[in-house]
């Protein structure tokens, strides 16, 4: 018997869990079917500022050959939307009046940008009309809105200081736009980065070109354009930021309202449990930025700490690969070993990372505290748990700032700007849960004029792309087998397909290699 | 015709004036009398504490020798008081009766313990007669109550969380002693430090064996000893910290009583002008503890910004030598070029140094300011001034802190805890005036685990002693000489006669010296 699978939503966690699908559906012991509601499958969405800004083509930013995938016999609807899901049916319910069945139901609905709620633009949240000259940046389109605005020197203001939003500002004043953004707070990045962080992050994007303005709200925006569109952005204390084309930032929300109405439980995202199933509903699952794991047991430690979708693309792949491999082996009719499938193991907290000429930061984990805030560092501190200790290098005059929050001598927290690679270094401890030297200065050090050779620089062992969780030999190896540049390693191994902020890297094994070959 | 010379006081101050005196009392233009009022000669009060303790001797603390300056011709006085000055009669009244007259008078009356106002002390403060078993470490009887009590083992408490009185009690807690240090204000060294380096600072007190109790209000003492003497500090909360001997060192007040009892002007110390004249009155002036150089001319910048007398023994050193010239001249006839002399420069702010074993700190300048800190950093930056900026290392975990308040580039401030070899360099720089590197970061690496070597410890024309003004070529020209001891260094060139500090300084560079000669 085939098992019918049905993805809802096509977006890069979709295409990864329909690529791990193909063997299953090749075989014939899965028949899959992918709907998407955009005309295109899917595509790179965390690089659509690049797009929008010309550093990228939309070539590129492809996940996925729908040909290919017709040929291999996946039914790929494109350009069409689920109306309902019909559970007593299993079937669901499409805007084209099909209604195509399923054993296994896969919501992949991902997320929308948050529409803030200003006079002029159109606050209902799940059918956003933005007017002429504001745009989401959440897909292609939008991107072709940012290019001209770009490309013809306009003024671009960016409203969210989020990591998205800097990003965006970033790559827009880089290719001759004048950028400003707005946001709420003393400094951007929120409470993801320190107040000494924030301070120095600032003043590097004012560096950058990028203008900055805190501590705002915004109330509404002016559409005095020749075409009626977008003019300024205004404050309450009555001023105003006047530019051509307003770009939100202000965050995304997982998209659950199918789910919803369907009876299945969610929270800020669809809730399932640590197999990626609905609460109580073993016929259907969601992955990636729609999902929020917390599973139904009030006991379960992992769950009470767990905190919503975290919007990173690399977590929703890993779970798009376990499901794969769950849903296979149930098709398979192989369901004692799904059962034994070990669980995926909780995603630490996301790294936070900004790459731009002259503009480098990361942060990681809970940065809030200082080091002699004795009540915040030793309040975790019971039955023998350590207290947080931190080690902190502030140098605002030269754009420098580094934070290292340890528990035992191990990273829970970072926070470096204007430092490479120290922040490259603390980012790989952070991720390989290595304790720190002692001397805790010798990770400064790595920036110094002297540039000391980081120790995790030279393990080639070390986890090159975060998003796909490719290591640096993988990517040797690739090179090895003749991929001379960062598209075919990237085709090969999937290296540098998410956030993009590791083809610096993947260039330079790459140079390694044939310098090697060369010598 | 002979001038005659009156020095009021003995202390370390007034004995350097003697010393530089002598060439003319030998020659006869000058008559000196020098009063002192303890029974001993000028003798280095700094050390009172390390003679408390049993680390240094009676001897070794003599800075004169009433024998020889007798035998040179100076009238010494010792074990008696001025009753007053009669100005009308250019004559002091002495307690026994006799009436030196004076063509000048120099005071050099010092400065007295501040005693607190305690229910069960004596507030009288120009008089204090302290209960048994509480001293304010101030002289040589002082020096052997808490040597009877440091070498017993016994609970010593120390009021107040100066740089004297932490000294004290780092010194008696090596030797043996259980100590208390009692402070108000969340860390020792009130405002001298940042809260950070305060917060550090207290931390590694308590890993020297020093208790340290911050945020206490002492009201009173118990006096429930079987001597009838003290055995317990009370404090407003209740509570008390029960002691065999409570050591007050709650800072220290200039001496000013004579002179405003023959009607001079005062403010913290006898105000002085720039020649360090009594205000309107050419034939009296001040020097040391007793002294403050303000001038009667409102529109003095310098004095305008400055501070009351300093309490350290270096710049009293230099007033002392500078007004011995100033005297000489006049005393030689040579008014015209006595007026030309240059006037004394002014004194940078101090630099605090706390040393022991396991303990290095060092403070200089105001340091309150936080790196974010903008409205602090800009306040002064006005008429193309730069503005100030900090950089900034902090890993309390390991007891080291560090901060650098930079005016384009050039130390205005600095603190460094637990880093010897930083500390040093940093000291260096802020005295020599000379502009950090660039990467601030370089000066951690000092104390890194590879010990780059300091730029400044290569300079051997640095000042090593800074209390007396002496380079380390000086000192490594007294070891050619055949100086082979600090002591002897000391006699050849006054070098580690003040705080103490650089004992070790003279020592490595007489150990270099004599290694060379070897080799």
């Amino acid at each position: 018997m085939t098992e019918r699978i049905v993805v809802v939503g096509f977006g890069p966690v979709a295409a990864r869990l329909i690529d791990e699908l193909l063997p299953a559906v090749r075989s014939g012991i899965a028949h899959l079917t992918v709907i998407g509601e955009e005309s295109e499958a899917a595509y790179n969405r965390v690089l659509v500022a690049d797009l929008g800004v010309g550093r990228t083509t939309q070539a590129a930013l492809a996940l996925a050959d729908p040909a290919a995938l017709v040929a291999d016999g996946v039914d790929v609807r494109l350009g069409v939307r689920v109306r309902r899901v019909d559970r007593a049916r299993q079937q669901v319910v499409l805007t084209d009046g099909s209604t195509p069945g399923y054993d296994r139901l896969v919501f992949a609905t991902g997320s929308r940008p948050v529409i803030p709620n200003l006079t002029g633009l159109n606050p209902d949240p799940a059918a956003p009309v933005l007017p002429p000259g504001v745009t989401a940046l959440r897909d292609l389109r939008d991107a072709s809105v940012l290019h001209s605005a770009v490309a013809g020197g306009k003024r671009v203001v960016v409203l969210g200081g989020g990591v998205l939003g800097l990003e965006t500002a970033l790559a827009a004043a880089e290719e001759g736009a004048t950028v400003t953004v707005v946001h709420n707070g003393p400094h951007p990045l929120g409470r993801n980065i320190d107040r000494g962080g924030g301070a120095v992050l600032a003043a590097s994007l004012r560096n950058c070109g990028v203008r900055v303005a805190g501590n705002a709200r915004s109330t509404g925006v002016e559409h005095n354009a020749p075409d009626g569109g977008f003019s300024a952005l205004l404050l309450d204390d009555g001023s105003a930021i006047d530019g051509d084309l307003l770009v939100l930032s202000c965050g995304v929300r997982p998209r659950t309202e199918l789910a919803q109405g369907c009876g299945l439980s969610t929270a800020a995202g669809i809730l399932v449990d640590h197999k990626l199933r609905a609460h109580h509903e073993p016929h259907i699952f969601a992955i990636g930025d729609c999902a929020e794991v917390r599973c139904p047991d009030p006991e379960c430690v992992e769950c009470r700490t767990a905190r919503g979708p975290s919007g990173l693309v690399g977590p929703g792949w890993r779970q798009a690969e376990w499901l794969a491999e769950y849903l296979t082996l149930l098709a398979s009719g192989a369901p004692a070993e799904a059962e034994a499938l070990p669980a995926l193991a909780a995603e630490l907290p996301g790294v936070i990372v900004l790459k731009a000429r002259g503009m480098n930061m990361a942060v990681a984990g809970d940065v809030s505290a200082e080091p002699w805030d004795e009540e915040a560092l030793t309040a975790g501190a019971v039955n023998g748990r350590a207290r947080l200790q931190i080690a902190q290098w502030a140098d605002p005059e030269h754009g420098r700032h580094v934070k290292m929050i340890t528990r035992a001598g191990v990273l829970e927290g970072l926070v470096a700007v204007g430092m490479p690679r120290t922040s490259a270094e603390l980012v790989q401890l952070f991720e390989r849960g290595a304790e720190l030297p002692a001397d805790r200065s010798l990770l400064l050090r790595l920036d110094g004029p002297d540039q000391l050779a980081s120790p995790g620089a030279a393990d080639p062992a070390r986890t090159v792309c975060r998003c796909a969780g490719v290591s640096g030999t993988a990517i040797a190896a690739a090179a090895s087998d003749g991929c001379s540049t960062v598209p075919e390693v990237s085709a090969a191994t999937r290296a540098g397909t998410g956030c993009g902020g590791c083809h610096d890297d993947i260039k330079g094994i790459i140079e390694a290699h044939f310098q090697g070959a060369v010598a």
